[in-house]
C-alpha cells in the first residue's frame, strides 16, 4: 500500500499480535468488510472453530468465519500489516514479517512508546512505515473474546512524514465502523504527548505499586507524577515537539476520573509478563538526553523499573 | 548522669526498646556488672523466668536473673536511659520516659538516622541528650535470645557538644566487656557518614527489592546508589560536615564484601513492620534542602519509600 493510495477497500490486511488491541482494531476492519487475516498462535484452533466476539458499546459483534493462520507463510504478502505485538517482542518480527511483505506492503505499528517505527524502518525501509496511538480500554477475556470497555480512538500517521492518502484511507475505514480515527501530521509529537501520561502513571504503577487513584491520593506521588510530566515535556520541547504546561496539568486532572485504573504496564508486571521498559522509559530517556534534557527523575524511574521488571521475569 | 561525670559504675541504667540492639548493648553492660534494668513487654515473663542469652564471638553469655519490668514506674528514675526503640515509635516515649527521668538523668539514643536526639532534646532538654551509632549485626531469635553475628562497634557522642567525661565513661564501660566503643566529637557528622550508606542501600532494598549484592550487580542500581551517596555527601558538606568522595567510593567498595546482606529496613518492610522513613530519608532530605542541596533523587526515593511503607502497613 503506497503512500499515495487512497483506498483500503480491496486490500489484503494482516494482523500480527492479535491480543486485545490487535483483535479489536483488526476485528473492526473485518466487520467493515475488509480482507483481514489474523496471525494467531495459542488462540488459532478456538478462533477457527468459534470465530471472534467483539463486545463494544452494548453491541455483540460476531465474526465467523475469521481468516486466520498459525504461520505468516499461510497468509503470504499483504498490502498492510497492522502490528500490535508487545514492543518487547520486536525481535520476533524478524521472522514473522518477511513472508507478509511484498514490494508495496505498508507496516502500521500500534505499539506503545518510542522506537517501534524506527525498528520497522531500519529493517524494512522507512517508506513503508506508519504508526498509530490507540486510546482505548480493551480486555481479551479468552480466545477470540474481546471486550471493548471504553474510549477507542486511534491516531494514525506516517513515520517522519505528513499525513498521506493511505493514512486518510485507513482512518476512513475505521470511521466507517464507528471507530474514531484521526490522521496526525506529526507522529513523534503525538508519541511524546502520550508519554506525558504513560511515563509517570505506568511508571509509578510499577515502582510504587500504585494504580491511578493511589498515585493521585498520595501528595508525594502526585507531585512526582507531575514532575515526571514536566521532564517529559521539557525533553519533547527540546526535540521540537512543544507541549504546553496546561496539557500536563490537564493530564493530571483527567486522571481523577479514571478511579483505580491499572495501567497496562502494571497488569503485565504483576502477571510476570514482559514490561515495555525500553519503549516507554528507556528510549524517551535516551532521546531526551541526546537533546540535552537532564531527566534525572526519569532516569531513576527507568533504572528502578528495569530492575524490578528483570526480577519479575527472573 | 551529668556531663562531667566520669564513672558509669554505681549508676542505674534503664534500657527502653529491648529488641536485638537494646538487649545486646544493655546485656553487655549488665554482664560487666552494671545495674541495668530492662523495660520489656512481650518478652517480660520469658526473660524473668529464663534470663537472657547473648551469643557473641563464640561465647554464650547467660544473664540470670535479669532486672526487668513491664512498666517504667517499676524501674523509677535512673541515671542513664539507653533508648533503642524504632524511631517510628518515638511517640511512645512521651509515656515511657517520664517515670525514668530524674533531675540528672542522661538519655542516650541508639536510634537510626536523623531527628532522634532532637526529639529527646525538645521534650526533656538538650543537656541530657547523647547519641550513638551502632555498627553491628545482631538478631533476636526469641525472647531473651540474642545472637551477635558480626561487628559491634558503637560510636558515642554528646548532642551538639564535644566529647564529655560521661561519654568517655560509657565508652570505657563498653570496652571493659570487649565491645569496641569510640567517643565522637561531632555526632551529627557521624550520622551523615552513616547515612551515606543507609540512604542508598536501605532505600533501594525497599524501592528495588534488592539486597546489597543485587544493587551492586545491576549497573543502573549501582550507579544510582553512588549518585544518592553523592547527594548525601553534598548535603552533609553544606551542613558543615565534610565527607570526601573517596569515603563514598569506599562505601561502595566495602559493600562488595557484604554479599546478599539485607538491610534492616528491608527486613522490617518485608515483615510488614514500620520502616524508619522519616529518620533515614525524610529528615536528611529536609535538612539538606534547608541547606540548599537539591537532592532530587533522595526526594524521589523518599516519596517512593513512604508510599510503599504506608501500603505495607495498610
Amino acid at each position: 500500500m503506497k503512500i499515495d493510495e487512497a483506498q483500503l477497500a480491496g486490500k489484503r490486511i494482516a494482523i500480527v499480535g492479535a491480543g486485545a488491541v490487535g483483535s479489536y482494531y483488526g476485528g473492526m476492519l473485518a466487520h467493515g468488510g475488509h480482507d483481514v487475516h489474523f496471525l494467531l498462535r495459542s488462540d488459532l484452533a478456538a478462533v477457527k472453530e468459534r470465530g471472534m466476539w467483539i463486545h463494544t458499546k452494548g453491541e455483540k459483534i460476531h465474526l465467523q468465519p475469521v481468516q486466520c493462520a498459525g504461520r505468516p507463510e499461510e497468509i503470504g504478502p499483504v498490502d498492510l500489516v497492522i502490528i500490535a505485538l508487545k514492543a518487547t517482542a520486536n525481535g520476533a518480527m524478524r521472522e514473522l514479517l518477511p513472508p507478509l511483505i511484498g514490494p508495496d506492503t505498508a507496516l502500521l505499528t500500534l505499539q506503545n512508546g518510542l522506537g517501534n517505527e524506527e525498528f520497522l524502518a531500519e529493517h524494512w525501509g522507512a517508506a513503508r512505515v506508519l504508526g498509530a496511538l490507540c486510546f482505548v480500554c480493551i480486555n481479551r477475556m479468552g480466545p477470540g473474546d474481546i471486550h471493548h470497555l471504553d474510549h477507542g480512538s486511534i491516531s494514525i500517521g506516517e513515520f517522519g512524514r505528513p499525513v498521506s492518502p493511505r493514512v486518510k484511507a485507513i482512518a476512513e475505514a475505521f470511521r466507517a465502523v464507528s471507530v474514531e480515527a484521526n490522521p496526525v501530521e506529526n507522529l513523534a509529537a503525538e508519541h511524546w504527548r502520550k508519554l506525558v501520561w504513560n511515563i509517570p502513571f505506568n511508571g509509578l504503577s510499577i515502582a510504587a505499586h500504585a494504580n491511578v487513584a493511589e498515585v493521585l491520593a498520595d501528595e508525594g506521588m502526585r507531585t512526582l507524577a507531575r514532575e515526571l510530566m514536566e521532564e517529559t515535556r521539557e525533553a519533547a520541547g527540546l526535540l521540537g515537539h512543544e507541549i504546553t504546561s496546561e496539557f500536563a496539568d490537564w493530564q493530571i486532572e483527567r486522571s481523577s476520573s479514571m478511579g483505580g485504573y491499572r495501567p497496562s504496564s502494571m497488569i503485565d508486571f504483576e502477571a510476570g509478563r514482559p514490561v515495555e521498559v525500553e519503549a516507554i522509559w528507556g528510549e524517551p530517556l535516551r532521546q531526551g538526553r541526546a537533546a540535552g534534557a537532564p531527566m534525572v527523575r526519569l532516569e531513576m524511574l527507568y533504572r528502578l523499573i528495569r530492575h524490578l521488571a528483570q526480577r519479575a521475569q527472573a
